[in-house]
């Protein structure tokens, strides 16, 4: 199978691309290296060193013996992405090329901007090369949880059947984003959806828990394989931030009341979802969504795993002992981070962003903060 | 009270505009002049003749002693938008600034970019402006019926509720926009309702159906207040089109097989509409939802209004006779187009925009086609 992975230099993007080389595909790894450039702009970098995408596809060829073909740019150009298509001629596209940091969306009205242009304009251009060059192309976009919010029902697979008035119909299960990033992916949603209708297109839409995580069994090969680990109020997701936090005793940044839940995926199990979507394609025309998450717990209660490894304050509140088997997770991911804490900014590690004030003095209300 | 139209130059803004300033309003017209553009891009032009912004507004004046402010700029500045908020200080916004056409937004990727970039930025930078410069205005944002699609269930106003598996609550109607530009509308309503809710903003989503008309009270005071009439395949309401076709004596083009039902609106009915959002703002944080229409029509059943009142072809099928009373509006519009044939461009209007091919040969496969 020949799959394009769109972000393969992104904390997912590039474990992804591994695991599905070495699982025999051939892969390439498209991507315009503009998560190294958030770092720069927020003075923040990955706790573990990461190699710049040409040194990590040369080494990963003289690791595996397998070539990832690198293509530098924008999906922002769909020129670009025609070529790169032309070139490369995949079978089956991986799309995590967007801005994925809600905080960052929140930061002001410009980043807000750009991660909604970004996030809405670069995949209509690869729907409309995918149309264009090859319908039979299977795009498998990575979505999340998040997309649902926190509705009072049970959350289903991206539809819902629902009875009415004496009707019935099987609808997009409503949507309740909380950030511009959130909204930019249920935009996006709603356009792939709206391409396999009319023009015959086939998509699988991933809604995946936040990732926790790092190590893989293809990036552990050699150092120069890693993938990036984000412990900033920014970019850092819940438990990875966590576990640098109790690495260098710094007390964890439990957000309000830490009782928002949030479904949870080890980055392994993400890149094993990836490769199943990639492995079954859905039918011409067919928009399908999988929910992916393997716990959902409460922020408190992710803290509480890492306490449970690494003895440090989460607050006075009595919280209930989550499962044991979790607690693992905790652990291996303070072990990772220890022996960086040379590298930990502690100014990074704060939440900066609010949801309710932003740099143009918004005024303060109600409502909840996003992960 | 103090209103300011976006797009107040275009089909409803204008006359929305004048019925407001006449009703004893403060009223400002915010406009990028883009709709001008449109029709020179096209090769169209509204059947009646327009006056320019400038010269609306100064015959306005003569004609009822009211001042129009206009602001000429585009919403895509931040910086325009804060600048006339400042000048202005309006305690309501009416936002028609959009690029409203489902066609013109299918046209090919370009226009589809362009559609969805205008149509959310835009919004974005205003739901901003509001936030730092004065949160309780209150924000009357004219969407469509079309968000809502064709499900197999009664269309609620902006929220249904759902019971599941045992719970309940309120949640967003589910959308099944049907072209890039229906799904721009999509868009903007999660970006708005989502800005009510963390920023505390006010505003009323009025989803509207087809509008038909041209003349209005205010309209019809004298040739320069003149609203613009399109029966271009691209930027012509279907009964508007219609009328024309029939006053030329042009066959009447029924896209598919008619049976698609519209949501259809008097443009008299949208100024009152408009005007009585406007006088009964909702509560800080609100994000309430109108449904406006007073028929609900097959394309077909529109088809026989017209060909009631002025016999042309329509298809060779059999159709029940519409109601009576409807055949009125078919008359009065087909009797406005009819001094005007001579300005009829009969090229314009065909239906040239197909949702299935692009000008980048995309495959051609099931759907419905949107008005």
């Amino acid at each position: 199978m020949r799959i394009l992975v769109l972000g393969g230099d992104g904390y997912l993007g590039w474990p992804t691309a591994l695991h599905l080389s070495q699982a025999g595909h051939d892969v390439g790894v498209l991507d315009n290296l503009v998560r190294r450039h958030y770092d720069d702009e927020m003075g923040v970098d990955s706790l573990v060193p990461i190699r710049q995408l040409q040194r990590r596809v040369a080494t990963w060829k003289e690791v595996s013996g397998y070539s990832i073909a690198p293509f530098i740019g924008d999906l922002n150009s769909y020129e670009f992405i025609a070529e790169t298509l032309k070139a490369f001629e995949p079978d089956t596209i991986v799309h995590f090329a967007e801005q994925r940091s809600a905080p960052y969306s929140m930061i002001d009205r410009q980043h807000a901007v750009y991660t909604q242009v970004n996030n809405v304009v670069g995949p209509l251009n690869l729907l409309y090369a995918i149309a264009a060059l090859n319908p039979a192309i299977h795009l498998v976009k990575l979505g999340t949880m998040g997309e649902y919010g926190a509705p009072n029902i049970d959350i289903e697979e991206g539809f819902i059947e629902i009875t009415h008035k004496g009707r019935t119909d099987v609808l997009p299960f409503p949507k309740q984003p909380n950030s511009f990033y959130h909204l930019s992916k249920v935009h996006d949603s709603h356009n792939i959806m709206f391409a396999c209708r009319i023009w015959g297109l086939r998509s699988t839409d991933l809604n995946q828990g936040i990732v926790y995580g790092q190590q893989t069994r293809e990036t552990s090969m050699h150092p120069d394989l890693l993938t990036r680990f984000d412990y900033d109020g920014v970019f850092g997701t819940v438990l990875n931030r966590f576990a640098v936090q109790a690495a260098v005793g710094y007390p964890l940044t439990v957000y309000g009341k830490g009782g928002q839940t949030r479904a949870m995926l080890d980055i392994r199990d993400t890149l094993a979802c990836v490769e199943l979507a990639c492995l079954n394609p859905p039918a011409a025309g067919e928009y399908r969504v999988f929910n992916q998450f393997t716990e959902s717990l409460a922020v408190r209660q992710l803290a509480q795993w890492v306490a449970r490894v690494c003895p440090i304050d989460v607050g006075r509140e009595s919280i209930p002992n989550p499962p044991a088997e979790n607690a693992e997770h905790g652990l291996s991911l303070v072990e990772l981070a220890a022996p960086h804490k040379g590298r930990v900014n502690f100014e990074a590690i704060r939440p900066t962003v609010s949801w309710h004030t932003t740099r143009s003095e918004v005024s303060v209300t109600g409502g909840a903060v996003g992960e």
